[in-house]
């Protein structure tokens, strides 16, 4: 049942920044009990939208020292006063039942961080379910006051997608490949980022960094040039997490770009945009959790479900029978 | 405006299929407007879902020999007197505009096989879009008879699952390659290929194609047998699309693998979740459409959109207030 005070609660130790509140909430919001959702949405009500934090999402396969670079640049973040959250997003951890190394073991010492909140991926969960989630996570570590929200993926399916459209930058880590392998990189991705840091630049392959890195900027210019984006990106850049080297290029490279489309009122139109799919995605869940929700509607539609599965109906139209009595005028038989 | 002669004539001309009337009724799934949506709807209604297909899944990037393999197989299964359609899907279509090249000019010799149909994939769609009209042209070509309806697409995005998730059985075709490019298949894919086909096994490949062809089967030993396939399955094989060397093994192994389904009810079982899947995605498209009809609903959503983009309200919150109207027993104001 629907518990008034923990929201109060809740609410109250993440607008204080609370971490041990803020992870609280996030397990709320990562609930599926349909009481533990209206408590999350009286609490992102609550909270409201006031407080924003720079977003940014970061993808890499596993094995370019994603985790490294999220805690170097995070530790270099923390450095310079700012509060950092990293959310990780893991849609393949449904399938995998969650990361093997929990996300605090690979960011030791970031996750020790006082500046710093690390919240691991949860497992057993679809991408619909990821987005929603993920969204609802972002809008709580905000309103902790987290200056930079740093969304990290590994590049399964849409996922890069999904973070790219609740970011306000999105990087991609690369290691020093082949060219041949350019071609590995996912179709699209390339469009989605708007800057390529190539890790790795150090010891015996600095040099292969650096040619990667050229390889990737000559596949960026290709690009069509994108109305948000200034002169030169996307980019590519060179960087090594383990020695720290390219770091403070990487983080102006991204503080170059949002302060350009601050100036031309491209970062606020994108957050609208992206909130106005947000609302897509929750009107669509909402719709379905209404069908579920009243038992007529739920007979009928089972009903209509067994119909189909035997070929007896068409998808579309048991789906327009199915809504039938929510057709505006109908009498709600 | 709905239009029941047009429906009736082109039922007729399906159902006794007529490649034109196939083609036009495609056409009429394929489109966004609302009396056409009412049209495709009725006319697969009267069509019904009495005469069903092999569907077939099939993707591969390009440069592997995809249009070779399909007017291949497609001459083979027409050389055994079965009617064969190819329905390409390429949401990627959306962003360059169509493919560069026509598939009819692609497929030559099969575009003009009086046992064949050739469907281009229609550009400017979404995925959502996509995955909804290609389920109604292959329910069209089942209705015109076809023995087998070879769902293609270039491996974009979740292109793959979504073809996957309408077919019966899913080939992926690949070209020789070395073992770092194992890596380069897309995480998952594998997940749902029932045959790996390594092209190209001729002239100065086919050792290169044989040992690619190993390593893919090592690869698939590693993944835990799944309950629908027989011993051996999901298996790597190679053929050569030009000499159409394999060929008639690799649709062996197809109708084998189906045999097995068959004899143990998994067949049907799996027809009957993928139409439960496309029933729910019926609803959703359906739910949004009552929304957008409803001059009311419209413009109470508009409003709460506005309120969102503006960061005025939570995405959730507006949501709940949206569909406020629809809740049974609302006085639906």
């Amino acid at each position: 049942m629907f518990d008034a005070d923990i929201v109060t609660s809740l609410a109250k130790g993440v607008a204080e920044g609370d971490r041990r509140a803020l992870a609280r909430a996030i397990t709320l919001v990562e609930s599926g009990r349909a009481d533990h959702r209206d408590q999350a949405q009286a609490l992102l009500a609550r909270l409201g939208t006031g407080r924003q934090a720079l977003r940014v999402g970061l993808s890499g396969t596993p094995g370019v020292g994603k985790s490294t670079f999220i805690e170097a640049l995070g530790l270099f973040l923390t450095g310079q006063g700012l509060r950092v959250a990293v959310l990780a997003v893991d849609p393949s951890s449904a399938r995998s039942g969650g990361s093997i190394l929990g996300d605090k073991t690979r960011m030791e010492h970031l996750s020790r961080d006082p500046l710093a909140f690390i919240r691991p991926s949860p497992a057993q969960s679809q991408l619909g379910g990821v987005a929603r989630r993920t969204r609802e996570a972002v809008a709580l570590c905000e309103a902790a006051g987290f200056d930079v929200v740093l969304i990290e993926t590994v590049g399964v399916g849409q996922s890069e997608t999904m973070v790219a459209d609740m970011s306000d930058v999105f990087l991609l880590l690369l290691a020093p490949a082949g060219g041949d392998e350019l071609q590995g990189v996912k179709r699209g991705i390339m469009e989605i980022a708007d800057i390529v840091l190539v890790n790795k630049a150090d010891g015996s392959l600095k040099a292969q960094a650096t040619r990667t890195c050229a390889d990737y900027a000559g596949a960026l210019r290709l690009l069509r040039k994108r109305p948000q984006d200034p002169e030169g990106y996307p980019r590519a850049m060179t960087l090594s997490a383990i020695e720290g080297a390219g770091l403070p290029e990487a983080w102006a490279a991204v503080q170059s770009l949002i302060g350009w489309r601050r100036d031309r009122g491209l970062f606020e139109a994108t957050r609208a945009d992206q909130a106005r799919r947000w609302f897509g995605d929750e009107l669509r869940a909402e719709m379905m959790a209404l069908l579920t929700r009243d038992p007529e509607l739920r007979a009928r539609l089972e009903r209509l479900e067994g119909d189909v599965a035997a070929g007896r109906m068409t998808p579309a139209a048991a789906a327009r029978q199915a809504l039938a009595p929510l057709e505006p005028g109908s009498d709600q038989t």
